[in-house]
């Protein structure tokens, strides 16, 4: 006799940033094939299909109310949209409800933004796309400049790619590293960025400041208060 | 007066790897935003949603009649149901007609036997997922074991997570260094994979040739003339 599958469940919402969604599904999805202990859903409002911050559109496999009581849930981000989605009371009421059960709660990027606005940040060690990542603080997290950041049930990751490597620590953290490796040799992860490591030194974050500063007016423009103490903290 | 934007499109069908469509989109659709000479659409035979190889469901931006002409094209690869796409008849016309007047014709992972298929490969060096990489000889090609194998205007990358490389190169050639580097901050693109990089000495290539030829047999059971011609590779 076994268990029913622990459900890996990944949350959508419009205008999202699908690589932050579709680098760990991938990963996990690998990670389900590989160890029937695991199933992975999408999940959203509804399954109708939904615009992305790219020309693809998505849609979910499941509605929120169909996986009440996932093993884990992760969360991705974005820009503008992401900002709404902190305000979205459906996907916040579902969050809180499905992550006080979770033995994991994961995000990636701007998604730590959308966990912090559920209340599941409190004392929490965590990060976020480096551009947002000073903004932690205004939804009770301390931040920390690591590819990921795990704090108990808790692991955030950095920006968009940083899921990746996410779901590969979560794969060997589930099923051990050769089961993980196997994920990595199935998606052939070796990565050759082109233009070599990011150079932090010129990391333009004050440049970047008007931009991020735009796009925290445009996410939260019928939000005041919500605008108000996370531009405190820009 | 300035011309329309160069259209990037990269191609949907049935059961794909949703990584190797996405990865390259969402750095090319960075692109598209700093740089205006430069659009992304996603196409397919219609726009209704379709399946991928996980539980995500997604939709095409444009139909292929919609882009006769596009300045590149990219597609993605995957397992049996990219096999099976090897002989869409409806997929293959748009492509060939597509690619000759494309100035940039590029695939990820198994997405290159689908260029193969289409006539696209013929005498060019190329590359794909390295479980199928000594396959490409039969749809005319000189497998070559790298990240991304350019050979003039056609432009193949390795497996699935490879398309990110793939376009972060396409982005300094069509753009500069100094846009790629944005783009690459932009998707925090600098790669911590957990169990380090792939130990190439251990790749399992005899262990999983009977997987490769039960998705050769899965995918291509109402070919087998082109099944015949892959497995004389395998």
């Amino acid at each position: 006799m076994t268990d029913d599958p622990k459900t890996i469940a990944f949350v959508v919402y419009p205008g999202l940033t699908p690589l932050d969604l579709v680098g760990p599904l991938q990963v996990l999805s690998a990670l389900a094939q590989l160890d029937p202990r695991f199933r992975t859903v999408v999940v959203g409002a509804t399954k109708d299909t939904v615009g992305t911050d790219t020309p693809l559109r998505i849609a979910p496999s499941h509605t929120f109310d169909e996986v009440p009581s996932p093993f884990a849930v992760l969360v991705p981000g974005g820009g503008a949209p992401t900002l709404r989605a902190m305000a979205d009371d459906r996907l916040l009421a579902w969050l809180r409800t499905a992550a006080g059960r979770a033995e994991l709660v994961t995000s990636v990027c701007t998604g730590s933004l959308v966990l912090g606005a559920a209340g599941l940040l409190d004392g929490k060690q965590a990060t976020t796309h480096w551009m947002f990542r000073d903004l932690l603080p205004a939804v009770g997290a301390t931040p920390v400049a690591r590819r990921w950041v795990e704090d108990g049930e808790v692991i955030t990751a950095a920006g968009v790619s940083a899921g990746i490597d996410l779901a590969l620590h979560l794969a060997e953290r589930l099923a051990g590293r050769q089961v993980a490796v196997s994920i990595q040799f199935a998606v052939e992860y070796d990565p050759e960025p082109p233009q070599g490591a990011l150079d932090r030194a010129n990391q333009p974050d004050e440049a970047l400041k008007p931009m991020r500063e735009h796009i925290l007016r445009d996410g939260l423009a019928e939000n005041p208060a919500l605008l108000a103490k996370l531009l405190a903290h820009a």
